[in-house]
């Protein structure tokens, strides 16, 4: 599977711009689910629920590494993978390291969790991410602006005229993305940086946290995110969605704010 | 465990500022070792051989997650603290995410593998920060500048008058250290701007990786970077002591090559 390619087809095919963040916190699953055999019913229940809309499943490791779950997240990856092979799989991790070790982080997310895309962290520069790149089949998403409040701490430094961001982009966008499998994570929490990224880097793909729980506003985002044809975003939502119901209706729940939410963006899509 | 107090003893008590790097390969464990199991037999060797030698050790994570090893990094953990319980365990994990993440990773570092220390990102900001520095007894240890090549990308980028590195260092120093349980990683292989960090933080400890493989100079290093009574630093050696040899004497070999750099390091410190 080609990263770029199937995100594109996602994007068409289910006509959506939602990327499902799968985030399992051990005290917020339904009753009855417990465990790393419950981490993973729960995450596979939302994942069959909602990948008929949904461009992108995004699982975030530390919520499984913190349980002891990783088999769960490599269980969750191979289904996502046997059930529905339409739609890839980032795993969110924001690994970075000098390059030695690097090659073991790239092993652990391409070949042990054999995920498509994988998000990093880029402060250590290009050699740090370098073993990833090298994967031409797999997505390298790099953090940019962050929704986070902190996000401007560094991020928003005045670096000769431009903030650290905007030149993280542009070093991305023409140096790094070589082959073509770079992406980078712009957080819904500040759409009009997201706009200034959007200038640099073309129709290169935007990951979008910061919806829903965060405060993110879909019509800013879209306003100054979508490319000219209305794509380019992975519009990324997860507590909205997983935990739409605390209930045993949880994976319907999940189905219905899914939707909701797809249509949402997509309302300001066309 | 207090990480701070424990490392002061360590650097008294064993006359020590090594920091022995646990990064087992499977390509180059000795014959006879495999598998976890291997892995964990290989670095309790190593520890067992070496903590009367070091300040610190520090399992790098990639290493263990790469071959889905993290049972023996428990298990190594476990046995650092207890036969080895002055010698404080760091964590080389190098995480960073928004808050509510970061709280995962905390619970992973510091409940799941219960290290001392963590090392991590701080391109995010504090609130990502937040629930490390949260952990008052814990080491939280942050990238400032590293000793690859290309971490001169981003952190030598001129940010109003300074390098990136150096608002970093500041805005550590002055703002996320409220607990006194912040330092930072600063690389051999730029031993001036290592001197330029020690200039700004103070008695800070600063974990520095590079020595060795990487080729940074132990006499630089000591110059710019040791404080006022001869400590203050992690100097970290990996390679170089666990592979001193590929035969079934890399325990006592690994024993030499730390007790080598001890001295070496010792003989610019008094």
């Amino acid at each position: 599977m080609n990263f770029m390619t199937t995100l594109k087809d996602a994007w068409r095919r289910n006509d959506s711009l939602l990327c499902v963040g799968l985030d399992p916190e051990p005290g917020r699953l339904p009753a009855g689910l417990s465990g790393e055999e419950g981490i993973f019913a729960f995450c596979r229940d939302i994942v069959d629920a909602t990948a008929g809309l949904a461009c992108a499943f995004k699982p975030q490791i530390a919520h499984f590494a913190a349980q002891r779950a990783e088999g769960a997240l490599e269980r969750l990856i191979a289904h996502i993978h046997a059930k529905h092979p339409g739609v890839p799989v980032v795993l969110d991790a924001k690994r970075g390291d000098i390059g030695s070790t690097a090659k073991h982080y790239a092993a652990e997310a391409f070949e042990r969790y054999d995920a498509d895309a994988v998000t990093l962290n880029p402060y250590l520069g290009r050699d740090s991410i370098e073993p990833f790149l090298e994967h031409k089949d797999k997505g390298v998403i790099l953090l940019c602006r962050t929704s986070n409040p902190g996000g401007a701490d560094f991020q928003a430094l005045d670096c000769g005229g431009q903030p650290l961001y905007i030149r993280v982009a542009e070093t991305i966008a023409r140096e790094w993305n070589g082959n073509g499998n770079c992406a980078l994570v712009t957080g819904a929490t500040w759409p009009e940086e997201l706009g200034r990224v959007r200038a640099v880097v073309g129709d290169m793909p935007l990951l979008v946290p910061g919806i829903g729980a965060q405060g993110g506003d879909v019509a800013a985002v879209m306003e100054h995110g979508k490319t000219a044809d209305g794509t380019g975003l992975m519009i990324s939502s997860s507590r909205a969605i997983i935990y739409a119901s605390p209930g045993p209706d949880f994976a319907d729940a999940a189905h219905r704010a899914a939707d909701e939410m797809r249509k949402l963006v997509n309302s300001f899509r066309h």
